[in-house]
């Protein structure tokens, strides 16, 4: 059994982490770290887990935990766990980190759009990105993941392989985001109260997001070469999904044909992501609560533009899914473990 | 391997059968049964199944099915299970109906409530039904499980075991009880539209609602003797979840202990039976997509009432989760098989 | 023109008065009054306002305010009107109190659901109840107008003339009411987030809410003795509106015209009290963004009860919209004006 | 008074209409048309207008209703106008045309998006574009007014002043759209059901949806060239409200100001089109039940281009509430007459 402990187990994406855990044949939950309750229940935190989780929350003490597990999960705010990390717990535990403090490898890109210093840049080299599908065989391997952004997860799958086989000009890429309210976490704000963002929607971070340089720097690695990209988020009203919706222009005439054998040639044979049937758009909902992306195109020859299109539940695929898929990964599971929830709908 | 087939595959419970089964280790489905949609991909119909079900869909013909299935849901309209169900059928397969066909001892009750005939009354004595906690034994036994309705299950499991135990006077009971859209079906109707039913809240079917007989029967049982009751529906702008309070005389005073001790001695060693904390009031989000069903009461001495809440999942507990709980338990296998979803939240 | 100052004017029902306000020909508004936001453009905090409101907030003054207003509205936290109310401020200005500081007459009663002292006992006599379709010809002459809770509105409008009449046995009123998510105020709340509420429903306050009080004393009034009665609100996943669904016992047969004329005999000549056609629910979003109340009701004549519904606009009728009704009757008004919004659907 | 017919007063723009009119004091509505209720009364099919409306629905007879009213509404599905329309009719009255019959000049490219071939092309001419903001004069002198589509209004006022002032290169112009639920109409469609639209956001008539061409055409008017782009529409679970973000690649180096001053110079005197502060971006809800456009915009100094934003109510600006605006001209009154709610919130 592989021993897992959460720091941050109260947010939203902890609470995610603990739902797919529980249901994850190989792991037990050894810590539910989290510093706003900790001596309470979780399972009065999350009353979905009334008797279930029997254990009280820890505190956020990760070299304590890393004596105690065999992988740590941190869903903390951005800093904690660069702050926290050192050698000593690399060396007792693999650690899988949600925040975006080992995303991106240029500690400049970082501290510039997250305005905070790195305390850790010398793991930058060693953080693998945890992107499955991209970086399979060196997760493997890895001490430490970098597990990706909900948007960039959702963005890079749904255009990396048109990049990639250099059928898009990559200076002419745009995506218009739309994310269900659990992104934004569990803080009382009162933007994020029900009656703030029912019956509503709106674009935030307009040419400002912090998951933009993620983006570009995965796709950047696809192009050969750096690029800069447009990336609008909204707030929708529902609690779960990412769709976006994404447009760059062709280089070339291109048939239908041709552009799916492209997405096949790069999804065929992966698990979790789904080339829909021709017209087919993505749908948030048909992917709620799995760690499916599903994706589809659409070419529009009279603006020689091709429209990409991406969903996926940015609790499963966009955070917790894809960390658990990174853990599997990690200990040489089948990836799939404990991830082969079917979509609930409705 | 038990074959299963479906027939009403492409409602919203037959939808969410299919999602139980496939997560069922001993179950294969072998018919995936929609007059509306014959031979049309059942992916196509509900994309959250694209690249898990490959299946076409089949027609109705129980008949046929029976030959090829160990067990038949009928997740059908009132009448089908009824015009259906011969020896020949239920000599080669169990039937749960998910339909009222079955549920009402007395044709009488059945067709004044249902306005039809019933074409096959010589099979409601030998029918049980299938609210396992109640019925568990008998089920194990049948050819043919009155799968129960969504309010019913809720209702009575919230109310049963104080009438059994005499502590509540059961000419005052009144439920109000409250249910999100998917109980109303897939069919196309305004009253169903988004905007209709988005940001509005009603009563409907009251003083008549199909369901009150249901309960009546059972809570009957329980008091000895017939009752009638008080039930009112309410259409809620959610997707799943039925919430009921209901309300009754004490027959005597009593403390929140003894009322407690009544509760746990029907529901301790039930799984899909979670007694709340006291003063935690049930929320349908605790339960949803799982086949909990979360149960509390809190006593009003002022007005010598108790009154008793419990909170389920229209789709799993209240329809498909039971129908595969009753299918385990005519297969002598472990109640939870397949049922062990941690519920979803947020 | 009647100078209206608003102390509390940045939570949901300050900004409801506002809005409504702004639409009243007779009104203008002198005063922002916000805590929070003192100095901060008003519009800023209600971007609806924009370009509409041009005005700053200002503090909570509320003897500054008496003397360059002709009627405040005080929309805050219970306690604030009573301890700042005095004699020199009703010399100059009628007050509105939309808290429920001056609605209970028995202040033991106020201070035991309450759990706040109460700092001005010596004006309960003289406010009078703002309940404008039962207390008309006092609201008229009042200096101090105690604005009814929202539930409280609902509750005994749906209920009161089968009190009066005698139809209905006043021991066995239950009242089971929902509400939108607006009346839990703009407080940042984690209960009140938007992924907490949404795609759920919960019972709270359960056999202990402050509005049980005050409907008591209005349904005791019409009853001519005491009564006792369960209420239990519950949280509805929209933004506005109260349903209430109550339940008592008939006193003897009736039938439904009987019942029907003693609504109409109450509610003919009423602008904002509509009874609905036979078998016709109240829904929410009939009355959205109106000062209407729908009422209606059935008899069952199997559990010889009453079965009584009533919908209305928790912000409008429940709070800012029958607070400017009762400007109205104190400024002798006609009692509709400002207050002739279609409602609007979907 | 103004004597008002509407056809198709039972959709919800026609529903939207009634409403607008009713608060509209020199108007009075004497034809309710629906072609499903005939002889219904109306308040049944809109029991929001119960005591409002007495009337009962009428036929969709366009020749006798000319008799009858000064202005015509046509809320009807596409062609209905067009087969209608004679000079007869216009002799007696004026039309104002909800549908898309007289929205596009060119036959030819009708005819190619709507698949159906137009029955009047001779008023194509002499149809008024009914945007009232750029074409107010012409419309104060037509007979016939082409209200336009709900995409195209908010898409057109967001864009027109930075293509018309050469700002933005119209051959790198693409809007991603973002609609409630209330634009699929009151069909009653599977597609439609609460079920399918909550908790769901999905893109749908990519690259083909009808009112692509009604946005070039107006701002190929702007650019004094056609030109073609990208609009995407996507559907989103709220009942009402469109966000529109594009995007444009600007021409040269813009300050803030200077893109500021391009807008106002051609809004600042318009009543319904608010320029929000800088960094503040639209949200639907701050606009709801209001005849407002909210507009703003970000410019990105990285990638070069601009991102501008608009929010409406599909609703109102987007249908009815224009549609009365237009009528506002056509007889001379103030345009803002019966359109002056404030935006209702939350």
């Amino acid at each position: 059994m592989i021993r897992a402990g959460i720091i941050g187990a109260t947010g939203y994406a902890g609470g995610e982490l603990v739902r797919l855990l529980l249901g994850h044949k190989e792991t037990e939950i050894v810590w539910y770290g989290s510093r706003s309750y900790v001596d309470k229940k979780y399972a009065s935190v999350y009353q979905n887990m009334f008797q279930i989780v029997d254990a009280a929350c820890l505190d956020d003490n990760m070299e304590e935990l890393a004596k105690q597990a065999d992988v740590i999960f941190t869903a903390t705010p951005q800093g904690f766990c660069a702050s926290m990390i050192n050698e000593e717990i690399l060396s007792q535990a693999k650690v899988i980190d949600l925040s975006a403090d080992f995303r991106i490898k240029d500690v400049k890109i970082y501290e510039e759009w997250y305005k905070i210093e790195h305390k850790a840049p010398q793991y930058l080299d060693e953080a693998v990105y945890g992107l499955c599908e991209l970086n399979r065989e060196k997760v493997k391997k890895a001490r430490l993941v970098a597990n990706p952004g909900c948007y960039p997860t959702c963005s890079t799958l749904s255009i990396y392989p048109l990049v990639k086989e250099g059928l898009i000009d990559p200076a002419t890429i745009i995506i218009d985001a739309k994310s269900g309210t659990s992104g934004a976490g569990r803080g009382a704000k009162v933007d994020n109260l029900y009656c703030e963002v029912n019956e509503n929607i709106k674009a935030y971070g307009v040419a400002g997001h912090r998951h933009t340089p993620e983006i570009e720097e995965q796709l950047g690695y696809a192009a050969g070469e750096p690029l800069v990209l447009n990336f609008t988020p909204h707030l929708v009203p529902m609690n779960r999904g990412i769709l976006i919706t994404a447009y760059a222009s062709l280089k070339k005439e291109v048939t239908y044909e041709e552009v799916k054998a492209v997405y096949d040639k790069y999804y065929e044979k992966e698990q979790f992501v789904r080339v829909l049937d021709k017209d087919v758009c993505p749908q948030t909902k048909w992917v709620e609560g799995s760690n499916y992306v599903d994706v589809n195109f659409k070419i529009d020859p009279r603006t020689k533009r091709i429209i990409m299109m991406g969903a996926m539940d940015n609790l499963v695929k966009g955070a917790a899914g894809q960390a658990v898929q990174n853990m599997n990964l990690l200990f040489g599971l089948n990836e799939a473990t404990g991830l082969q929830q079917v979509p609930m709908f409705p």
